[in-house]
């Protein structure tokens, strides 16, 4: 083909892709135990966050979380038990992405944790999140981190698997998260790191039918106090959400967009629309940001987390200017915010239609991340995040900003090059 | 006196006053009927926005707010005979504000509305506010509008009461409504045209009252489901807190301090903290914004309502580059708003400490007008609205931006002049 006719073929492929994210409607659908809706999940599984990574190599906190998970479960009661059980090959490890969900930091999902079900209406696919808590995702594996696992599974998890039966069953389709994102992103979230807006307009919108699902009283003030005081929570459905909006663009013959950047702690991977399931990796960065009191740089593992699929789709980073609140987390001033999310439109493919900017009179978050701009311009994409501690057990020690390694972006781009004979 | 000592007697009492302004602490703690708890509210009262004005000359708008409370009062059941009742001299008129009270647009207030009862926890003054609703306040009398005020009487206001009754005997003081406010401006809100943030916030703070109250599960998804579809409720609440907040800046000798801020439709009136509870006004202006399909400039009601208490506090269009979002309801581009922000720093005595401007790297707003400022620079303080369709019993027509009259604060001024002999 002539370098004209491929670029013309690339365009249409990126505008199709781009269309199908645009046109994707997540709705939350239901909560489940992993085993029960995961493709691939079997009783000894435990999927984690970012691209394919042995036990050996993996980094402290995602160590802990697997011990956290593999307590969780029952499988051991200690860390060297658990740690036993996966040296002897009796836990299958393998990358939440690669089994159509996501997970927060570590992401660990094991067999009877609870997942969000996000279904994309418009699509039909379906995707899965799992919950995000301050502890466990984080490397901790102590008595209150594995609590903070069973309660999600044990009081959130059924009442919202319970609201949303009582949703179906009445003919709702479940809980229209585009919505939620559309307007929370006007209430200054950028939908990663703070959610917060997100978190109080899921509560009010799933709350009727909680109440009228006869929950007692004592558990459901019990929800709205959590709902209060965890406005982080969100992010789940957040990254659910984009995760069926990003798998709607998967496998576009000729598409160069990104459908998926995660990170395992020790190394970042890309998947692109037009390589299918391949992922194309690199190291993963040191996160510039802010420290809680007492921690600093040396003490900080590197990016981690399946969260960057809200970067993937336009929100985290690439909305910075609607949260200019968030920069008293990650550091930075409203200007560098303003940065950020106008750069984002020189490696994108279109502005976003549905999730806009109202401090740039409106127009859109740049979305579509496609590699030949990225490789071209040598603009990185910019993800905001939290830090976590180079050791398990300790948990989140910041906040800031990171960029994925360009060599992700060049090994997809000459795979790509490869595959299509560019 | 020197003219040197003046300036500092005069700068002095205005660090006090708005001292006051910042260290104020509202709360709300209680719902009740006007009548119970507004001083000087008798049995035939009417309470109404801004300074006082005879029912000759009221507006259109207003003068169908005070109709549709004499019909929801039961005192009459039509038009022409509320209107022979107030004509025969059978209903008392008198402005909101001299009543420790405000109220949304007409603002009207009758015997047995319940408002909200906010306290000054950090002065002990305590203030009241009147419900927002989208009929009576903008002039309507008809059965819907009356339905609405019902709602509030029957529903919302004794579940409330209850909940906070709850929370009142476990020892807490109420529900922080600063609390609330400082964390709506960091979700979009500016706090007067858009408190989405706010209602969600209030929300989640008193639904686990509500829920332990025993509310009935019916009732209880009913009050969620009005929170969801009235994001402007809480504004009811940030003016009430602001009036508890500005009162507690009132008569402090020699400050110039802007108290109030108010329109009736016909005039817009201030008063200063040095003044005592004297009014000065001048006219109305007209308000220059976005109208709703089919309505335009000729069919507007002057610039109206007891919700400038917001600006008089630092909030609303002080506060509007908080609130891009806004402006697809107000007009105008996010540059506009930066602007207004900022310019409010020219005719006010202090930035806020707790109210802050995420986007402006967070600085405060711009808080405690000066009315020596304002003649001096020739600079009006800015509002934002909602605009009143002229005629009695139609409703909102639109939104926009306003000024007050110069020659309310140069009356004032020289009304300081003559009693501090300046």
């Amino acid at each position: 083909m002539a370098p004209e006719d491929i670029k013309a073929k690339i365009e249409s492929a990126n505008a199709t892709a781009v269309q199908r994210v645009l046109a994707s409607k997540p709705h939350l659908v239901d909560v489940k135990p992993a085993i029960e809706v995961l493709p691939g999940m079997n009783k000894r599984s435990i999927f984690h966050a970012g691209p394919p990574i042995k036990w050996g190599s993996m980094c402290g906190p995602m160590k802990g979380a697997v011990v956290a998970n593999i307590i969780f479960e029952g499988w051991a009661s200690s860390w060297d038990g658990a740690v036993k059980l996966v040296e002897e090959g009796e836990v299958e490890l393998s990358p939440n992405h690669d089994h159509e969900a996501v997970g927060p930091m570590a992401g660990v999902i094991s067999p009877s944790l609870p997942v969000v079900v996000v279904k994309n209406e418009k699509f039909g696919n379906v995707n899965y999140g799992r919950v995000v808590e301050q502890k466990v995702q984080f490397g901790a594996f102590d008595e209150e981190a594995i609590q903070s696992l069973q309660f999600w599974k044990k009081v959130l998890a059924p009442a919202f698997a319970k609201a949303l039966g009582r949703l179906r069953s009445s003919g709702s389709i479940g809980i229209d998260l585009k919505s939620i994102m559309a307007r929370a992103l006007y209430m200054g979230d950028e939908l990663h790191n703070r959610p917060s807006a997100g978190t109080a307009l899921f509560a009010l919108s799933i709350l009727p039918s909680l109440i009228e699902s006869g929950e007692d009283k004592e558990r459901l003030s019990q929800i709205v106090k959590y709902f209060s005081g965890n406005e982080i929570f969100f992010l789940c459905l957040a990254m659910a959400a984009c995760k069926a909006t990003m798998n709607a663009a998967k496998d576009v013959e000729y598409s160069t967009l990104v459908t998926v950047m995660a990170r395992n702690g020790v190394d970042f991977g890309i998947k692109v629309s037009g390589l299918g399931n391949q992922w194309f990796t690199g190291p993963a960065g040191m996160v510039k940001g802010l420290y809680f009191p007492g921690y600093g740089t040396q003490d900080a593992n590197p990016d981690m987390g399946d969260s960057a699929i809200t970067e993937t789709t336009g929100l985290g980073a690439f909305a910075l200017a609607n949260s200019p609140a968030i920069l008293s987390l990650v550091g930075g001033t409203a200007q560098d915010a303003f940065n950020y999310t106008k750069q984002m439109r020189e490696i994108t493919t279109t502005l976003n239609d549905t999730f806009l900017v109202p401090i740039l009179d409106f127009e859109g978050t740049a979305t579509g991340i496609d590699i030949r701009k990225v490789v071209k311009t040598g603009i990185l994409p910019v993800i905001d995040t939290a830090i976590a501690h180079k050791d398990p057990g300790i948990g989140m020690i910041g906040a800031g900003i990171v960029n994925p390694p360009m060599e992700a972006f060049k090994s997809a781009l000459r795979a790509f090059a490869s595959k299509y004979k560019v």
